[in-house]
Parts: structure tokens; sequence; C-alpha cells
């Protein structure tokens, strides 16, 4: 276990947690040499040598064993990583949408150059599903992976279902307290749980998947109509972002609301929580359920990584060599929605296969039927734009 | 990843659905040279050629280079097991009552060898609990582990809290359904939950501990008094099995009934499933779930470290590395529990420091009150010969 010292890039909320554990832990056996950040004048609870503002002072530092990088910008951050891989530093970082963007990039660096990258922080918050997919799981075997991602969404979905709250104040409550950004689309569009969901995926079957290519639907549009139609059946309503095998062949991803029920864990995944199911055949379902946001528990995922890399613990992508090229990607899976709308122009948005239910009123409408993915992934941007709840059932054939 | 050649001894529910799970999982690179069984005039569902009853035709044979070892008889397990790892054979076994009762011998035997020994199987059915204690998480940071370890004793408990079964039924059920053993004394005691235990604890903190130092008190005694007082409250009664943390010195074990609310995880843990949390410093609680009994179950934890085996994966036992001998095993502990008791003389086998809550009638009473773990372990025998239930509230000073 070598001594490490660290380059740490970023000094926002989860890196005064980083900072925060290391100093209260005794057993690691690691320091931090500078922290590089952007603001120059800036107040800081540290004195001004603790900083640098040059990004080489830590990249070309014989000193520095270890990059940590927990900076918000993903551009930035992207560059970072690469040029300290490509100087053999091993490198940690917390940032999804950097990670799920150059994945395969990436892994093909670490393989190249011989550092790694370690970014379990990046995806299931405190749970370590990463490292869990990587290396217990052997792909034929798993079936699914699917849960809650993403902190804020189920913070404001609890609110909703929990305290009858509305959906403004529940998302002005999930900012205060530090869940959701000052913007936050990301979050409730689904973009940061499909962020993490595709870096699942590549450990989960060794398939990367482009951002673009994956149906993604938000809780924006959830209406007091749709949480009335799910209590009154005892469900909740979850963002839920999974990837399933299709066949030997072929996987696929979505992330989009969904019904669960009563015997369905993640209907008790209240606020910051994130929860995962993990099926595969025999062994059945494995469900995890952590803390999802805030300074600890991300802070705690880097360390945890900053421990693995002392014993110089490496992600294999096992999946990915056994696999190379035999399991692709596709959308051609046929699922059961609750679509809520209100005009007729946006119900035409959706081919569906079959309807099973429909409801007409003067306030809203519904109709519950069979969609094939590969429409919604054609239609995404249109079904985005429209004033539309689309709710999977959990049924896919 | 080398070819694996097995040679299985034992071949009842586990070592059948080893069997099964290996010939339907067309990417694991293993094939099986031979069963070691004991019984010779016992009919089988393979032809004659696949056994043997002589153990040297395994231990022996240079073909085999992956003994898998899931036989019922602990003291038979434990000779074919250091008799092979001394031979220099890998072994994988689903014994914990072995495991627990030599688990520092049997490391220092891997150490001294070379060759590895996996059990992941032994331990918290489906969950990978071992690894992730063994990889995951630093054991200065974890403040304790606890959770429902014995599939058996679950599930009478869910029976006669949500069918408001018999307990005599209830238990014939769960051995109809091979949840239970024919003798289902060493689940409903929390024997099976102990050895269990004892394997967390060693990979949690490095720490070994003999069965016979541990407090386990069953679930035996439960009665409809019990029951009735649990659901007044809208708390279940589990059997939960605890390792914690007393100081930066020491640790703790005990395995006994304990009430759940509706904001515990574990009150949904029902019938044959397991549920651990793992709580640690700055990453807060995790929760996992899984399968804890059946053929595929157990099964298909033996083919994940089968899979781990060809790529030559080892437990390392850093926390014993890192800690030898700085924590030590101790009982120390003041804990709030629930006694209910039918004579005075059983009362007076528990020596209280404070009761909180004092009731009797005719029928029964009860006691809550604060005792020191010293105190149970102390007098655990005469405990637990006596027909009172004594039930942890979860609250430990």
């Amino acid at each position: 276990m070598e001594h490490i010292n660290i380059g740490l890039f970023g000094y926002g909320i989860v890196g005064h947690g980083v900072r925060h554990i290391i100093e209260h832990t005794k057993s690691l056996n690691v320091s931090i040499e500078k922290i590089c950040v952007k603001q120059k004048d800036k107040a800081r609870d540290l004195s001004m040598d603790h900083f640098t503002f040059d990004k080489n002072d830590l990249l070309d530092n014989p000193k520095v064993n270890l990059i940590v990088e927990v900076i918000d910008d993903a551009d930035a951050a992207y560059h970072i990583v690469t040029e300290a891989l490509k100087k053999g530093k091993n490198v940690i970082t917390a940032n999804k949408k950097m990670v799920a963007e150059h994945l395969e990039e990436l892994m093909l660096l670490q393989f190249e150059t011989g550092a790694h990258l370690l970014y379990e922080a990046s995806t299931g918050g405190s749970i370590p599903i990463i490292r869990n997919l990587e290396e217990y799981y052997d792909n034929d075997l798993l079936l699914s992976v699917h849960g809650i991602l993403n902190s804020s969404t189920n913070y404001v979905l609890s609110r909703l279902f929990v305290d009858n709250l509305d959906y403004d104040i529940a998302i002005k409550q999930a900012q205060d307290l530090g869940y959701a950004e000052s913007n936050p689309d990301l979050d409730i569009w689904g973009y940061d749980a499909l962020y993490k969901l595709i870096i699942m995926a590549a450990h989960a079957y060794g398939v990367f998947a482009k951002p673009s290519q994956v149906f993604n639907h938000g809780i924006q549009n959830i209406s007091t109509y749709d949480i009335q139609y799910a209590r009154e059946k005892t469900w909740k309503i979850k963002q839920i972002a999974t990837v399933r095998k299709l066949d030997d062949d072929s996987i696929t991803l979505f992330v989009m609301p969904q019904f669960t029920d009563e015997d369905d864990s993640l209907s008790y995944v209240h606020n910051e929580y994130n929860g995962l199911y993990v099926e595969a055949a025999f062994s059945d379902k494995q469900f995890f359920q952590g803390k999802g946001a805030g300074a600890y528990p991300t802070g705690s995922c880097v360390i945890s990584d900053i421990s693995a890399s002392s014993y110089d613990y490496k992600y294999e992508y096992k999946k990915y060599l056994q696999n190379k090229n035999t399991i692709t990607y596709a959308n051609d899976m046929v699922m059961e929605v609750y679509l809520r709308y209100y005009s007729k122009r946006n119900l035409a948005l959706f081919e569906f296969e079959e309807i099973s239910a429909r409801f007409e009123s003067e306030e809203y409408n519904y109709v519950i039927g069979l969609i094939n993915l590969n429409k919604l992934v054609e239609m995404k941007d249109q079904i985005n734009k429209a004033d539309v709840l689309l709710v999977s059932t959990g049924k896919y054939f």
C-alpha cells in the first residue's frame, strides 16, 4: 500500500467532503499536495498556499501520484483526466457526464498507458455498483439492472407522494438542501440518470451506448392527475433507469418514470436515496440501497476509490474483453406504458401497437398501451417537448 | 482465464444447483471432472461413471484444478478443504460452520500454500457481502453490519406476521419448501446466523471471534403475546445478526430477535430473503437484499466464486493484515431489550442495569430495560434453556 499524494481538482461540495474525510480517517495513508481551483478571488477556508490555479502544477508534479478530479465542467474534466492518464498518473473522477460520453476512449487510454481511472463515485451514489457489476455478475447470467439513480428527482417525487407538496415547492426544497443543481433540468429530465446508466451498462455488459441513442423522459410534466392515478392503485411513480438484456446478442437502455407497487423495494426508496435491482438467472434479484447525494456520501465513494487505488485496483473491463462486438445496443422492445396527455396532437406523436385502456375527460386524458421503444427513441425530441407524461408499467415484451 | 476442471464434493441440493448452472452458462469455461459422494447405494440422476467414493480420486487428480465442496458435514468438509489447500489446489466451499470455526487457520493456510479458498456462498445468500466488505469498506470507517442472514427463521417469522400462522405450521412449511433442515434448531436458535456473522466480522474488521464467545438467542419461544406486542407498535420481529464497532479498539457480535419499525428496510425483507445494512461514517447506511436459500441462489454464489477463481481472485484479508491485534473482540455494551417471561425465576437470570417498563398479567409478563451484553454472554446457556424471549429494541449505548 503506497503513500498517496493527491493532486485535487475542484473544491466545491464534493472536494470539501473529500478533504474532510481524509483528515478524519487515520488509516488512510493519504495526503493532499495541492488543490487546483479556477476562481482566484473567491474566499477559501484554507490558506492560499494550499491552492494553485495552474493545472500543470499538479499534472507535472512528480510528488503527485494520484489525480482526484471533482470539478463540475465535463469538458475541462475530460482534458484533465486524459492528460493525467497520458502522463501515466492514476486518476479518480466523479464526473458522470464526462465518463459516459468518453468511456470507450478512456478505457482504451488506460489499456495503452497502464494508468488507471476509477469512477465509482460517478454512479449509484454510495452503492458500490460498478465494482459489483465488474467483478461479481457474469454477463450472460445478468438479465437486467434497474433502479433509482438520481437523488434530486427522487427527492422531488418523495415530496409529491409523501407530503403532497406542489412540484415547484418540491424542486425549491431539493435545491435548498443541495440535492438539486441551480438548474435542475439535467436531473429532472433524466440526463443525469442516463449518464450513470450508460456507465453501468458498460460494466454490466461491455456495451458502450451513446447518450443520443438512449430514450430518456423526465418528470417535468408530472401532474396531480398522474399522482392521483398512481395513489388509487397504491403505487408510486419513480424515475427509473433500466438496462435489460433483450436476447443473447443485444441489450437496451432507457430512463423514464415508472409505476412501482407495494411489493417493489423501490417504492420505499425515498428522498436522496438511490436503489438498484440487479436481476440474474439463478440468483434472482438482488437489491442495493444507499445515499445518492451530499458531500459525504459522494466524498466517501471517492475515498473508497482512493483506497482501492493505493492497492493498485483497476477496472478490468472484463465484460468488454469477453464480449467484444458480440453484444450490441438495440431498442427493439415492446413495453406497456401509461400516457397522460391533454391535446390529441400530442397523442398522435405515439405509434401504439395496441391500446388496452383509454380515459378522456375535460381536464386530462390517458391511454394505456403497448409501444415499441424504437418508436420512442425516434420521436424522443418531440415527445420531450410535448406536455405529456409517459410512465412505464414495468412490463416488457 | 484458465479452464477450470472441478472436483465436486457433495451432490445434494446445492451440488445439483451448481451442476445445472454450469451446464446452462455458456460463457463459463468450466467442466466437472467427477463428483465425490458418500452413499454408494443411492439412486442418482447421472450415470455412475460421473461419481467416485474416494476423495483422493479428486484431491490427487492432476486434471482437477479446483475443488468445490458442498457437503453437509462440517468436520468432513474441514478435512477435504485443508487437504486440498495443502496440495496446492484452490477450493470453494459453502460450509459456514466449518469456515466460521476454522477461519484464522484457513487464512494462514492460504498464505502458506498460495492456494485460495473462496466462500461467498457461505454468507449472505446471493448478496456478495464478503467481497464488498473485503474490498470496499475501510474498517475504521465501518460502524456496523447487521441484518437477516438466516432464511428459514425469516420464512417462519414472515408466516407468523404476514399470515398469522402457528409457529409449528410455519416451521413445517419452511421444511417442506426446503428452506429449513429436517432439524431446524441450528437455524431457529441462531447458530447458522452466528457462523455467518463470524465470517462477516472477519472480513469487516479482521477479527476472528469464536462461536462460544458470541451471544445468540433464538426465536424458538416466540409467542402470540410477543407478536401482538410488536404489531400494536406496527413493528416486526426479525432475527438479526449484528457486528458493531464499540470504540477504536474493539468490536462486538450478537445474534438475537430485534424489533424493526416501518422505516427499517429489514421490515420488508420477507420469506427466504436476506437483508443487510452496512453502516459507515460519511457514506451513511447501505442496504443489500437478496435470496438467501435454495439450490439456485446458493449455486449461483458458488458459480460466482468459480468464475472469480478462474481470474485467480483471492481474499486478501486486508482488514486482518492492517489491524493485526489492534482490534479485539469484546462484549462490554449496554443494550435495551424487551424480555417476555412467565416465571419470576427466569426473570432473575437477567441482571438489568435499569428497567423502564414492566408489565405483569396472569398470562405473561414483560420488562423493558437496559442490560450489558457481557451479562447475556455469561448466562447464555441458562437463558437459552429458559422459556423467555429476549428482543433487542436496536438501541445500544
